[in-house]
């Protein structure tokens, strides 16, 4: 596990669950998962992850700043499509290891690439309907 | 990338995307990211990894498994707390790479290990208030 510059890094199991110190927990690639809701909605929009540099200017800018594994560049939502997220909140788990933003998308308003308002638009048939095919929700 | 034997592989991206096969795919280590919401209030919960076999058990049975990297075992979500987790919605990503879980809390409603019902209590002050301490929501 590394640790960002940035941020201070808690070892105390007790103080990183219980603390008021934010101390996140970067993967061994520098990365954290970023979960992405619609503050309106409560629907989850998006995931991504962030490196450290993201997640500062996450915090400072209270806009949605990921690291795109693909590209290996730091990609500031919606700046090619003009469908930038303004973030509400921000939290943090247990352990420190992801975060949640709670965001409203400008522009729009899709989140997705391909055009919708998220990118979970297929539901996956469980329990007696296990083993059937998606199901668009979109 | 590995594929899962019980579990379809699609290397082309327009039926990854817009197709009705489940192909999730898992990472190196044979993990995918699954994020939980409670069904009722939209919060997130929880967020955990499954192998094959965890979102295998997951669909079928609609009940909580996940893949402990800690204890590198199954974990059936409340076999020792009594807080199972009944699945009422599992979705995929556009490129599925993701599975989200709308849940309902068997026990006490609780969540996350520390006792609170959202592993997600400590806000992240963002934007004007950047570099503020964490505030304790639950």
């Amino acid at each position: 596990m590394t640790n960002a510059n940035r941020f201070p890094n808690i070892e105390d199991k007790t103080e990183r669950e219980e603390g008021d110190v934010f101390a996140p927990a970067f993967d061994a690639h520098g990365l954290i998962p970023a979960i992405v809701t619609s503050a309106a909605t409560g629907e989850v929009l998006m995931f991504a992850y962030m490196n450290e540099d993201a997640l500062a200017r996450s915090i400072e800018t209270g806009e949605g700043v990921f690291w795109s594994r693909s590209r290996k560049t730091l990609w500031r939502k919606g700046e090619t499509s003009g469908n930038t997220m303004r973030i509400l909140e921000i939290r943090t788990d247990c352990d420190q290891d992801v975060v949640w933003l709670k965001v409203e998308m400008a522009g729009s308003g899709v989140c997705c690439h391909t055009g919708r308002v998220s990118c979970f638009y297929r539901r996956v048939p469980s329990g007696k309907e296990a083993g059937q095919k998606l199901v668009r929700v979109d």
